[in-house]
């Protein structure tokens, strides 16, 4: 069975969007996983087909109904559904590539995308919702958050990269960051590519690349290192 | 003026998609910021339109030309231009709420989004590209990342998001994780809306959300408090 993705969302027509086009979306196309989208607001019960209401004990902004939204997870994964149920949260668990492996080798995910202030705090504990967050800043809604995380997590099923594209020397799949890279023209605008590159020492070049790697690192982010080794 | 974004791909029929949705699309269409997108292509000099070569010194994948880029650059984005010229990477650094809201403030921004295995050095070295990692992951390509990246931004240009939608209680723009939300209906499932939130009394509120934000990320993202004390 292929990585099942279901994204349950106000803004279905932007989906696949990104997620359709180059190796994703060819992917998608033969089958190596697929995408449905549920709206969120197909499950309102009032003539506004409202979704969200004002937040209990005040503020700004409003905060998604736990009713609507429940209706909607349990009609896009009914009991048993053994897919990870994912909220989109800048509240969540940072989002790291080892996460998106685990995922990747799993039968898919049901992803809720967030809008408005927040979701309320009931269903997220009822439905047992894993928050994730794609990084430290904050977004309009959940969907493009989605699509990072699809992205991350399609990428990594077999067969979807081509054998040209390879994930052995990126960034974050060896803890560092990856080395510079020099292709054609051997000068562009005076600067030559580094004498290393050319010299057919094949050896000496993955010693060096490992070297720029790990200066790139310690200079960008020593945190990196520093959760390797403690 | 008002902040105009330029996306160099080669997938500019993926834009604006979701930053064209929602409040972002309404802020494009009322012209609170612009959107324009150049095809990477069409700078390729061969009857192939190639874009790409094998990496210098061997490897998996291919290697985006500084020729070519460079060129996409300098017609996007002439001498003078003064918006800052990022590059989507996950050897960048990382985006935060700060780094937006400055960007907020400012021209606009020209965004590079990268495929393949990586992109020549030298035209980021030349060109004085900023490279922005959008989180510890990797995608297969920069294009979902600069959506995160102007979605991060517009919606801090002022005017674009209503008053119903405030920024000040957000996670991270007080560098904690927000406080949990409720709403109606008062009981869900079972399970009540906390007793101190229909209290009517806002001082206590107010401190008991405070209180829950710092319960929160200390549980779950320590890293922020420590940044903040150090």
């Amino acid at each position: 069975m292929s990585f099942a993705a279901s994204v349950i969302t106000l803004f279905p027509e932007l989906f696949p969007g990104p997620l359709g086009a180059s190796v994703l979306g060819r992917g998608l196309g033969e089958g190596l996983w697929s995408l449905s989208t549920t709206q969120l607001r197909d499950f309102a019960v009032d003539r506004h087909r409202s979704v969200d209401d004002s937040p209990s004990g005040g503020g700004a902004g409003m905060v998604l109904k736990p009713d609507i939204l429940a209706k909607a997870i349990d009609a896009t994964a009914p009991q048993g559904d053994p897919r990870p149920r994912i909220l989109m949260s800048p509240r969540g668990k940072p989002l790291t590539q080892a996460r998106a492996r685990e995922l990747a080798l799993g039968p898919g995910a049901v992803i809720v995308c967030g809008r408005f202030e927040g979701i309320d705090q009931r269903v997220i504990d009822r439905r047992g919702l894993e928050e994730i967050s794609i990084g430290d800043y904050v977004l309009a809604g959940g969907e493009v958050a989605a699509m990072v995380l699809l992205e991350t997590i399609v990428r990594l099923i077999p067969g979807v990269l081509g054998k040209a594209e390879s994930h052995a020397d990126e960034s974050f799949e060896n803890g560092l960051l990856e080395y510079p890279q020099y292709t054609r023209p051997q000068n562009f605008e005076g600067v030559d590519i580094p004498a290393m590159l050319t010299s057919g020492d094949h050896g000496k070049i993955a010693k060096w690349r490992h070297e720029q790697s790990l200066a790139l690192t310690k200079a960008r982010r020593p945190d990196l290192l520093t959760t390797k080794s403690s």
